[in-house]
């Protein structure tokens, strides 16, 4: 029988909040001193197991419990918030992932080594780059780009890094961890209204979806507001107005989400035509050919758009991520799992990004999700009814058993 | 016959431009060095003059030649330009009064009294106050307003304004300049494209459209770009595009014109939908009941749109002036001036707001327009052919000749 305690994950989870988090929302930045204040409590409580702790090359905390066998199964997720965050976010897989430590080393040896990640940045909150520790583990950053991050305040990642023991220029040897590793598997809140609307507390994640982030710029001509006729106007915020609009129709269609989140105009002024309108969009989609489906025509509905108005557009690339579709064999064991704490076969797809859609490229991984209160998450307001939270530490429990047993037997 | 000629008013814009200009645009932001640089230059032309020269309360200048009567024709505009702005906007008005001035006192005795009056702050492009000089004369400045006024730099207009000699408690002291004015006249570009798209170098102004100007706030719901679902949302962003498109069709329909010119969206992140967006709102139409049509309309427009994307929609309420008809003797005047000088009768209202604006409240007023190249103002690249400059002088040496007339015989 598992000696997991759902009820500990809970108790940890506020004991970091009491230490990291209150009222105005968690403390927990990257590269902040906050931040390694919460890693301090992580070892405080790692330091009452049998684990071995390392930080890696990309600042990534691991804490390992040595089985039988080297091969690993790794959990986990980030204690990195945003600024003014939520209590759960990657907290709770931090903590679930804690319990699991705690509860296989209070069961005996481990038939496989069981490792718990402390993914560094995730949130990319301060220098724009998201995924950073696990993307650096996969090896899929580029540190040519990370060079020219800078922050809020003009501090430079590359001179922030090293007071973390970070060096851009070294990151490569984070990727020495994938040696063993077999399976990846991470609990996470929703951060979207499904799950609630569905009066459901938890649900199995089918993988992460693809994402094209891209910049549109929208070119007319800036004119005097009362000096320039209607029928002769060449305005850059109507075409943007019509694209947005018909983008929306897109997303909708196709069942996926397209978003037109940041705008700007110039001159920017009440007094004037807006000359050049650039908007941000932001399009998911969980299947790769319906998200190239979406790109293409969002194109042609840029381009119908602009030429309505008597404009031009650009597009200027952001941001692109294929989907990240989870292991067969590790979605029937989350599968189960839910289907026996909650009693049915819900799964979605992550409209966010995590962790896992990093190791989801070559490592077997997969991820269970909680509901979230109101769909809200990254603001203080972010919560999860108690007994979702124990179901989901739950199912994620059940899900590390299955996949503990998948390793063993050689089938992952 | 008049000894008015064309030609030395755009020699004089030329020496301005020489002075006040260049090929980065003119020069001559209110209450600047740069700006007491224009109005030295054309002190020095007025004291060639045998006119009595004085700066009033609101920092207007004027240059009197007395006549046989003290019955006043008032001409001119402002010397004042946004930074960067054009060698034409009002200094034409300026320089051709000044050549007025020059005709008429080479002419021998003028029946009634001519000022030339160059308005204080026209564009109101360093402290947002348009019209500031000729508002002051008029009576329809507040006070109130005014002091809390700062520019980019944080400088308060209240601080500011007594370097040039004006106290804002004492503005009201402007308004004895309204005594025995009869009439004013003032020419200037279009600022449009209209004339140039008629093929046409002159026109009659009918008077100046009246404004409605709002900011509207859109509010929905901000949510995370990935987890929340098309159908779910209360994109305020989607609201306000919906109302971007509309209010276009109503100022089309309406044949007025209506600018959605600036947008924020918060959070303003390619990551969320926009929970709250504001837009600004500017409607024009000569006609006061076409006016409150499109402003009840697009309050419908506003209305239907936020109700659309399950948003909410707030008005606050930024300017508003009525149209501004010109008075029917000088519209008379200017017509068969126009005439005589291009053939034809073709007469436009003003879509941008002008000093006479102010006056025409109650003093009678008309304007006279040249075209503008490519509808172009407030840009290096403003011009004018050189032979529209020329009869656009010229009509309005004859408009203000018949304007003398009207007062001298008592129509006005």
């Amino acid at each position: 029988m598992s000696t997991f305690d759902p009820l500990r994950v809970i108790a940890d989870l506020e004991g970091l909040a009491a230490r990291t988090g209150g009222p105005a929302g968690s403390r927990r930045l990257a590269w902040t001193p906050e931040w390694v204040e919460a890693r301090n409590l992580l070892r405080e409580h790692l330091a009452t197991l049998p684990v071995h702790v390392e930080v890696d090359e990309a600042g990534n905390l691991w804490a390992y419990l040595r089985g039988e066998s080297t091969d690993t199964l790794v959990v986990g997720s980030h204690l990195d918030s945003v600024p003014k965050g939520g209590w759960l976010d990657g907290a709770l897989g931090v903590m679930a992932g804690l319990e699991l430590l705690r509860a296989l080393s209070a069961e005996g040896t481990s038939p496989i080594t069981v490792a718990l990640v402390d993914w560094a940045d995730e949130e990319g909150a301060r220098f724009s780059r998201s995924l950073f520790g696990s993307a650096a583990f996969m090896g899929t950053v580029d540190p040519k780009i990370l060079a020219g991050l800078v922050d809020k305040e003009g501090n430079r990642l590359v001179d922030v890094l090293p007071q973390h023991g970070v060096d851009i220029d070294r990151l490569d040897g984070a990727q020495r961890r994938q040696e063993n590793v077999k399976a990846y598997v991470e609990v996470h809140i929703e951060q979207g209204p499904i799950l609630e609307s569905m009066g459901k507390g938890i649900c199995t994640v089918t993988g992460t979806k693809g994402i094209e982030r891209e910049r549109l710029v929208f070119r007319g001509q800036a004119a005097h507001a009362g000096t320039m006729p209607m029928p002769m106007r060449r305005d850059s915020f109507r075409a943007a107005s019509r694209f947005a609009l018909a983008v929306a129709e897109i997303g909708d269609r196709h069942d996926g989400v397209t978003t037109v989140g940041a705008v700007a105009c110039k001159p920017g002024v009440v007094t004037a035509v807006a000359g050049e309108t650039t908007i941000t969009l932001d399009m998911r989609h969980i299947d790769a050919g319906e998200l190239a489906a979406m790109f293409a025509e969002s194109k042609a509905a840029a381009d119908e758009a602009a030429a309505a108005e008597g404009c031009t557009v650009e597009w200027e690339h952001i941001f692109r991520i294929p989907p990240m579709p989870f292991h067969p064999l590790l979605l029937d064991a989350a599968r189960e799992s839910v289907r026996e704490v909650e009693g049915h076969d819900i799964e979605l797809p992550s409209g966010a990004l995590h962790d896992a859609s990093e190791t989801a490229r070559s490592i077997p991984t997969v991820m269970i999700f909680s509901s979230s209160t109101n769909g809200l998450s990254h603001t203080p307001e972010e919560d999860t009814p108690r007994d979702h939270l124990v179901m989901a530490a739950d199912a994620f429990d059940r899900t590390c058993r299955r996949t503990i047993d998948l390793i063993r037997t050689g089938s992952l």
